[in-house]
């Protein structure tokens, strides 16, 4: 052992004593001998949900059935939910609601928002934007109206520059999702707003990680998503948020009876709330509503700055052990990382990132892959530990060092479409 | 006791006794002196939905986290899901798929077919349909482009009377979800074709309980509810029917990426699938949908004909007990019941509907109210057996007879928005 790899893995001790946010990871429920560096993908069970999920199934819907949209609250778990994210996103109450994908509500935002430009029809969006997003303003032009809308992509770097006067929603995601690079939220939205342009942030991999401020920095619209950082299990579902300003004027056209003003006259028109609810559509999905909820309660006691400082420093900490390890070379490229710069994860850059990726989770080390090369590591700071970090590092340095990866059995890649 | 409700009593037993799918009610896991009348709104818990709900929160996603999308093949679920719903509404394979909610559905047909009919603009549907079916079509216009729709809202009598070569789209409920009339599902798609409309069915209330033959009657499209009378659970997915040939030229603006060709490839730009996949918008729940998923399982060995036949025969059993008891003319209206007439319900209309199923719920026959003055009940086939339906009317008679519905108590409305 080198020196610097003897002090690398000393430095774990000592960041975990001094951890305030340590004795969070009692509330989760974590496999044995692994170290998850997933969560940025699928977060973990906590034990708060795994009750809450007995108690919704064998008791709420199996012993008390249809009157539990009263005596269980089922009706106003969307906002119910939509209050306890508002906080961790830096949004004042009743701008936020738990309800559909990103997706389909990127949708309602990007129909919205269009509404109010009706004299521009450009969406300025990243190359290297979430597809989903990209895909979403394509759609609009699949919708059947006539207003063709145009996505003007570019680069990461060249955003501040593309905002003109032809742009009408500048959509974008603060953290991407393959690098983590993160984006300057409020430099971004503020010029957009200097253009008279609309700004609809996408917080999938920043919501309950970083100390997101959409109301400080004059955001008009974002999305998330519950079962990253949020824990809220797989499929979770997704937010929306709107600011108390634009609500009297958003009309989003998924109009569905749970977004009614009144869902219970069973009115034969439609009439909008011109409040949040107004995205509502369907029934919720009470069981994936309901450990949501039960997931939040771990953010209940703790300040979002510092589970970004934790975030950033558990980053931070592999990329030093990368240098503690002389790993950076095996690499074709690492992505930045550091306070304002990152979100809680690494990529790195190989050609065998697959197969790289398939011999660590062979090792209790779970990361992932993002076509073509990207290795991905994600840093979820309420139940990771600085020693965690410094067990993934080692198991890299041995995949790599001795090219483990190269085996065929981490050659065949699983097919997941 | 009058001879006949002796006779009516004494039938219960009789029936039960001849019901080959009496021991279906064993698979449910049921409340203890309950009879619900309400699995039309929301279908009980099924003992192996209770012991997948446990197995995918704890072993899936607590134990097995991000690699249960393969191993526990979370990644086909809304696929596993339709092809297990397509018998029971009498589609051929690869025409149905799980996912979102039955008012996005709607949005995602409705643009399909209006895409496809680029010289009409009207969808005709009945002025008393679901709510959610109607705002759906009105959403049209909220959406940014310049098309307008009209919606053409007839009474159920003047169905056929309305089609004609203005209609797009003609898009019905096959059963009233108040009234539990039955449409002509055959007569009314025959003639739209003529006219050279094409057809959306809503099945909410009637997947899972009639024999539905969306193939043999040619139907363009449908959708229908998870956590009716498929048991799946509060808010489970629906899910949407594409006839096969509508396929290569179908279009729906949700452009998800899991509704890619190839959705981890992560392609900048959307390709749509030639298949029933391109509904598929964002993640799916994975805890709902698994639930839904072994609630089907009920399904696997009984014929939608059977299921049909005992469901008529507990709905006209409930009306013959009503007469019995000498009760119809407390009401001001009962709906039509019978083999072809009806779904699974009845509706008595009373101007204290809300009280009598308030008194109703109290001696633990649960039904359910729909505004303004209809008293609803629903006979799910697969749980409920005559003797619930003979104690349902026992207790009404005692409610209506007893006037006890004029208790204070049951006369203030509990608030559900």
């Amino acid at each position: 052992m080198t020196d610097n790899v003897a002090q690398f893995q000393a430095q774990a001790a000592v960041l975990d004593a001094a951890d305030t946010l340590a004795s969070k990871r009692d509330a989760f429920s974590l496999p044995d001998n692994t170290v998850y560096l997933d969560g940025n993908s699928l977060g973990p069970l906590t034990q708060e949900a795994k009750a809450r999920a007995k108690d919704v199934v064998e008791r709420q819907w199996g012993q008390d059935l249809i009157t539990s949209w009263n005596s269980h609250d089922w009706i106003h778990l969307p906002t119910i939910v939509g209050e306890k994210i508002a906080p961790l996103i830096g949004a004042a109450p009743e701008q936020v609601i738990a309800c559909d994908s990103i997706s389909v509500n990127l949708y309602k935002l990007l129909n919205a928002a269009l509404r109010l430009q009706a004299d521009r029809d450009v969406v300025l969006t990243t190359a290297d934007n979430f597809p989903t997003d990209r895909y979403m303003v394509e759609g609009l032009n699949a919708s059947i109206g006539e207003r063709a809308i145009t996505l003007r992509s570019v680069e990461e770097s060249a955003i501040l520059d593309s905002i003109d006067e032809r742009v009408a929603v500048v959509m974008l995601t603060q953290v991407n999702f393959k690098t983590g690079n993160r984006l300057d939220m409020q430099a971004i939205t503020e010029k957009a707003h200097q253009f008279g342009c609309l700004v609809i942030w996408d917080l999938a991999h920043s919501a309950g990680v970083l100390d997101v401020q959409l109301d400080a920095c004059n955001v008009d619209f974002a999305v998330g998503c519950g079962y990253k950082y949020l824990n809220g299990g797989p499929g979770a579902p997704a937010f929306v948020y709107v600011a108390q300003r634009h609500q009297a004027n958003y009309r989003q056209p998924l109009q569905g009876w749970m977004g009614h003003a009144a869902p219970f006259s069973f009115a034969p028109d439609y009439q909008a709330p011109t409040t949040i609810k107004q995205n509502l559509v369907g029934t919720p999905p009470v069981l994936s509503m309901s450990v949501l909820d039960a997931s939040l309660a771990v953010f209940a006691d703790v300040q979002m700055l510092d589970i970004e400082h934790k975030a950033i420093g558990l980053t931070q900490f592999f990329v030093d052990g990368l240098d503690a390890y002389d790993l950076k070379t095996c690499f074709h490229g690492v992505s930045a990382v550091g306070h304002g710069q990152s979100g809680a994860q690494v990529g790195l850059c190989h050609p065998d990132a697959y197969a790289i990726c398939q011999a660590l989770i062979s090792e209790g080390v779970i990361v992932d892959f993002r076509a073509p090369d990207i290795l991905r590591l994600g840093f979820s700071p309420l139940f990771l530990r600085y020693v965690d970090v410094a067990t993934a590092i080692e198991k890299l340095a041995d995949v790599m060092q001795l090219q483990r990866y190269q085996a065929a059995e981490f050659q065949v890649k699983q097919a997941v479409t």
